[in-house]
């Protein structure tokens, strides 16, 4: 087939690259893909560059006439592989797993061909359509109640604005969303101390500012301690500030801590406060009948968000909001002008209405492709299978003289440092864990990331990624022991 | 080649889809999307469903168990096609054309394949500074001074929403990145009447509510009208108002007209107004040497957006912003938990810090990828062929005794009705016109949006897909004048 993507009526119109050509630069792509994803655990997995060196081999300028579609995929390999961090590699341990599947890359390719904008329900019914479906598919598989209305959003951080932009468009106080918060009553947010910076961020984006942000202490297993958040808001009420939201975490980012939602639910039931669930890492196990438990009592949330591109294995973007009051979102952030009236407002959602972008993706195609290909059983199995060998490793580490766990480990990130008996200063154990964390990283061959817990320094491991096996955890655990050894040989 | 997409250690182990089925797969859909682009106008492009169909022909809940990839592609055929509205249609002149092009949909692809999360420099320093590259390809080629720094966001509604934020960071009367709106003076942020409907809604998001943005009336050409934007920022000190911003359009959404930004710029500059210049359709263009002028005076803006995602054919979502301050946005937005500390944030840039989202798409890749296969000359000369067939258009419109135009056409967006000498009562003008809109629509053939100017209902034809030809257009205006005798014949 020779045929030019476009109907060409005279031979000077130009064109879109001519159909034969996308053929078979799309198939060559599509074999480099597979090359890729086939051999990734036969490079390392982070890049050997310093900042700058892969924009210094890049032109200073764009090219004035183009260039062949072979040469640029040339330089996938010659300019953008050396200086790719390999999110997808089994050995990626240093944040949560986000790995693409083959069936969630093919939709995600049907995405960018069809390339429509999903805001209104006619400018695409099957962009609302099928996310409606799916959102609903989703809540279903994490055990949510049909109280739940779902949408799709970018990030975990735009779900979770949008989430205490509702709370705060229940404030009945002060007109907001017409005056602003000028003159408003002080309003106050709860959250637990290891809650994501992402609650600070649309804290200060919502011009609620950091002071708006009570951070809630945690207990020994970094839990939102109940006591101090009932204490907090009291004392809050009697000083003028008024409560509004608290945002609880299912699955922290520091140690996947789960925060007590029942206990809190009945705090924000009592004090009429808008609860938000943050289950970007967390939610996804809730697919598991024996992890259905950890949403238990997000049932009584007024929202909730957890992330596909997290750990459903689709790309990133993809994060999954539910409230059981879309009302409120759609009065917070309606508004329609003249040119996005259509004949259908009244019998169909116009999906545009409840967030800050207009512009929407067909992101429903990814998950639509990845449920149904794994099927919930399958999906569930590979999230079975990432926690079964973190629990494991947590085990051996636990054994290990030299080692210690710093946190529980509830889902498959662990959180650990090197801890010989005969050393208990503080500061030298930071250093050494210091030493330690970039000794693996300069390896490239593991990638691990750190958080500080009770201010030490703590190495985090994250396994959960599609392409991690059991045998990669094995070699991960003997290197980390391996750099432990040379590190140790040295202070004793 | 009939390896596994993961390397197996035990036959248990639940893996991705194999990689010669993913290939097999993968080559499918490349020449699935082949046909559908060029076959395209062998299709209607507005589909034949009610509210409710597509969604009625889905499962209620996900399969337990998983499904072959060829029955999912199947029913993209089966179940989502019936559905779409396809804005890659040569006869989309709805919306501004946002069509996808060959090389960025692969481009696309290889994105979704990296997956990676660019937040940080060191978790895809290739992420980071391919996009801190082609950026600044777009601003050489656009001709905004060196002095503007640039990075990619989803939307315009996002860029908008961060420039204000920024623009709100400078004022400093009050810390409101600590303490919120509550106690600040009343903000005041100016846009013409005619300005997109996301710079109300970054102003309630933001907290600053509908009332802090000043709707500035328009000249008769449909631009902000400086005397008044003077006048109002008087009278606002006088009433305890702060003036802190103005928003300024190059190609604004209903008629496409283009504030006189060097006035604007001369009165911010007095007035110490932030200037944020949205020219998300508008900017495009500026890559031709005899359209650079649509941005005179925007090397004194502040802020800028354009969408590569609207007409430089990388599909949706592509917004490029750019702006003078970036320290400003990073003071705004910076917030690094202990987790994302790296040893290069001294060195290097982490792009998490300048905005609302912490996860980040490798999109610069779709950029690179169009750029360089049409090269600078390459998308210029499709969009001035665009702009050629829209001037065509107008000319015949002008020449026709039952229609008009509404408004000036200085890109290829034409806002045109039908008006025949005897008829002069305006709602008899609306009527007739929407059903003229309807009569065209419903035929399914082209699909075409309208607005409201000076309260008359206003057709618009917005041509730019990359897909549109000569031929495409005059079939257009063939049936919109055939649907239109249909209606005049019944009147007269």
């Amino acid at each position: 087939m020779r045929k030019e993507l476009t109907m060409l009526s005279d031979s000077t119109v130009p064109a879109d690259m001519p159909a034969d050509e996308f053929r078979r630069a799309g198939h060559a792509l599509i074999d480099w893909i597979a090359d890729y994803l086939t051999h990734l655990d036969q490079i390392p997995v982070l890049p050997d560059v310093q900042p700058g060196e892969i924009r210094d081999r890049l032109p200073k300028s764009a090219p004035a006439t183009g260039e062949p579609i072979d040469e640029i995929l040339r330089d996938i390999d010659r300019i953008v592989m050396p200086g790719m961090t390999h999110w997808n590699h089994p050995n990626f341990m240093a944040y949560f797993a986000i790995s693409s599947s083959g069936p969630a890359i093919l939709g995600e390719l049907l995405s960018a061909a069809f390339n429509v904008n999903g805001m209104l329900w006619k400018t695409c019914p099957a962009c609302t359509e099928l996310e409606q479906t799916v959102m609903d598919w989703l809540r279903q598989m994490i055990g949510l109640p049909e109280s739940f209305w779902g949408m799709i959003t970018d990030s975990a951080s735009s779900s979770t604005l949008q989430a205490i932009a509702a709370a705060r468009e229940m404030v009945k106080e002060h007109p907001i969303r017409q005056k602003g918060l000028f003159g408003a009553p002080r309003l106050r947010l709860y959250t637990s101390e290891q809650a994501h910076s992402s609650v600070e961020k649309a804290a200060i984006a919502l011009g609620l500012g950091i002071e708006s942000v009570q951070k809630i202490a945690v207990d020994r297993d970094y839990r939102l301690d109940c006591r101090l958040l009932a204490q907090s808001i009291a004392s809050d009420r009697e000083t003028g500030w008024l409560p509004f939201c608290t945002v609880a975490t299912v699955g922290t980012t520091s140690t996947t801590s789960i925060d007590p939602i029942p206990e809190i639910a009945d705090i924000c039931a009592r004090e009429k406060l808008w609860l938000h669930v943050d289950a970007a890492y967390g939610g996804s196990p809730a697919i598991l009948p024996e992890f259905r438990h950890v949403l238990n009592g997000c049932d009584r949330a007024d929202s909730l968000l957890f992330n596909p591109h997290k750990w459903l294995f689709v790309p990133i973007d993809c994060s999954a909001f539910f409230t059981r009051r879309p009302d409120i979102l759609k009065q917070a952030f309606s508004l329609v002008p003249e040119y996005l009236k259509t004949d259908q407002d009244q019998q169909a959602e116009n999906l545009m209405d409840y967030g800050v972008q207009l512009g929407r993706r067909f992101r429903a195609l990814k998950l639509w492709f990845t449920i149904r290909y794994f099927g919930q059983q399958g999906l569930g199995e590979r999230i079975r299978y990432a926690i079964d060998l973190a629990q494991s490793l947590a085990k051996k580490i636990d054994q290990h003289p030299h080692f210690e766990r710093l946190a529980p480990t509830p889902y498959s990130t662990i959180c650990f440092r090197a801890h010989p008996p005969e050393i208990q200063n503080e500061k030298e154990l930071d250093r050494l864990n210091q030493q330690l964390l970039d000794t693996v990283n300069t390896t490239r061959q593991l990638y691990l990331s750190h958080t500080r817990l009770h201010g030490q320094l703590t190495l985090r491991m994250a396994i959960g990624n599609l392409h991690t096996t059991r045998e990669h955890v094995d070699c991960a655990w003997n290197l980390i022991q391996e750099c432990w050894k040379s590190i140790y040989k040295q202070v004793t």
